[in-house]
């Protein structure tokens, strides 16, 4: 997406050198810095600190940290380092293991002279293919949206809201949940987004509100609090949000909040979609809550809060005494019974093993 | 409740000058003013921007405001002017009304030179009386506490949750939701509260996480988002709130994002318990959603965040981008069916009108 008239993906090779670049997410919207990854510890160090963050990108960044590695070192010792390395970043995330697993599937077979150049093609094709993933569920989610705007009066808005950043800085374009907001745009509907900040990171106030006014897209920042009041009010027609790791069943593990606004739109008769690559499909787990691992961050992320001050420099400050611990779960899992729909690349699937099957037959044999 | 070795109630007369003096808490835990108010203007301003809040304490504070006025000018004008004043500064506590009515129904029979002294008298009266009504709240939610830790193992603790600050903060002394803390830690059970920061505020980061650790009761600050993935965890054994108007068919309206945790304790079958004076009962509401009016805030408490710097200095720093406006209504309705039972100084009541009657039967005749 634009960054004013530059046309940015969140991760990119430079052309001319061939580094690997990545947006440092940690400043925005204070600060738009690139890095350049170059170790097999710069890639660890920009997933596990949340340089980069959001599912597809988590694994688009790993599968060009093991591409950086097979160039300085393509023996399997090497590629089985990287792997380890890589996978111990981020527990919850599964695109994390998917990726790993597509570039040692490829390399493995590969003789090591010819496993940089092939790790590179397959990282660039991990990314292309996200971005080509994200569209198409755009266009699937641009149905949805259609169909709530064509039973709108002249002059109503649709309300969306969405928690945490599914956007394109969590892709490597487009976004997940905001794909089909890009393309509602496009296509002319009159859309309005609440943007949950998403305590403690605040990736809505710092991400999401950031693509929203970058893109034009009407919005409004949002307490993590507010959304049920919304809902309640009649103010929410949709709830979009994107996910970590998707069950074979349809539970959805996402960011820690997400749950509630889950119960929320439930209680209150509004559809909650959420919006995934088939890659976040985890095929091996059936129960959300007892199988996926949840990472219990650092409690200073609760304690501390990223902010430009009045004098324009960025900086953290403390919110709370001393005395203080914070507790800070970073994901929770919405049962599948709380999920409208998933919007994936091929369509959207009923929330549930049969349903995700009739999209991905081909898993049948081993699901 | 203490500060360090001296007890503070969060609004008194000074004993030598016969001022009013509150501690203004926009500033805790950074900083830890005290202000004295004069003009009715003082006393509206105060209210207005939450250098004092919490509905009790919305309500003495009021109280004490029309004590001032008459010192001034014991008039029937003066009198009209301060409720009207007063009233006008925050719309959705009941109490502040309730305390303007009994100020009134005093002052409005006496002669003028009679009406400052009743009215200092009064004001003191409705604050002790908040004290008691909180002790003795405190002693009921006690009931429940115990009851809770009968069934715990040995060595496991009570894990209480509570969202904004419904502590002595917001009343005049022991608080409603944390009365019963208070009493338990006396009464030598093991308790352990999360505190839920109640964004955009951040009263339960501000407010509850200092008197909880200046009354070294067990706790860990959580973002609001966490509480529903703690309850699914089984890591919550009973939810205590507070609430700035209660309907007489027990619908809860508190700090937004209250609903949010009552779903989730639904859900997972948590009790959710809300602690208030009858004071915060409006027996003239039936239906909460439809009745009382929400308030809806500036949007800059959403997108600035108030905390102390690297270096000491306490601070607003903005969280999100120039272009992204913030929507903040401050308050939502819990409907009666989410909530188990409401702990009133006279006991605990069904949150219903039947249940509210049996514990208040001289309303039978009015409501």
């Amino acid at each position: 997406m634009k960054v004013g008239d530059v046309h940015y993906r969140s991760i990119w090779r430079d052309a001319a050198t061939g580094e690997v670049r990545i947006i440092d997410q940690r400043w925005l919207p204070h600060d738009f810095p690139i890095a350049t990854l170059e170790s097999l510890d710069d890639f660890a160090t920009a997933i596990r600190d949340m340089w980069v963050r959001g599912a597809p990108l988590i694994g688009a960044t790993a599968a060009y940290g093991v591409a950086r590695q097979m160039e300085r070192d393509p023996s399997d010792a090497a590629l089985a380092e990287a792997y380890e390395v890589l996978h111990a970043t981020r527990p919850t995330a599964i695109n994390l293991r998917w990726a790993l697993d597509e570039m040692r599937n490829v390399l493995s077979r590969l003789p090591e002279a010819d496993r940089a150049e092939a790790a590179f093609a397959k990282a660039a094709a991990i990314c292309d293919d996200d971005v080509e993933t994200n569209r198409m569920i755009g266009v699937h989610g641009l149905d949805i949206i259609r169909e709530i705007a064509a039973k709108k009066k002249p002059g109503e808005r649709v309300n969306l809201l969405t928690h945490c950043n599914a956007g394109w800085l969590a892709t490597v374009d487009w976004g997940t949940a905001t794909s089909p907001m890009y393309q509602a745009m496009e296509a002319g509907i009159d859309i309005h987004v609440w943007v949950d900040e998403t305590r403690p990171r605040n990736q809505g106030a710092q991400l999401t509100s950031w693509e929203m006014a970058g893109a034009g897209i009407p919005h409004h920042l949002i307490v993590d609090n507010a959304g049920g009041h919304l809902m309640q009010r009649g103010e929410v027609d949709m709830v979009i949000v994107g996910t970590d790791r998707t069950t074979a069943t349809g539970d959805v593990c996402n960011k820690i909040g997400t749950y509630l606004k889950a119960l929320a739109a439930r209680d209150n008769g509004v559809p909650f979609y959420v919006a995934l690559p088939s890659s976040t499909i985890d095929w091996t787990v059936s129960d959300g809550l007892a199988e996926i691992p949840i990472e219990e961050r650092d409690g200073r992320e609760v304690t501390h809060v990223y902010g430009r001050d009045e004098d324009g420099t960025a900086r953290f400050v403390q919110i709370s005494p001393d005395a203080t611990p914070g507790g800070n779960p970073a994901f929770d899992v919405t049962p599948a019974r709380l999920v409208t729909g998933l919007i994936t690349e091929r369509g959207v699937a009923t929330p549930s093993r049969e349903g995700l099957l009739d999209l991905f037959p081909e898993r049948r044999s081993t699901a």
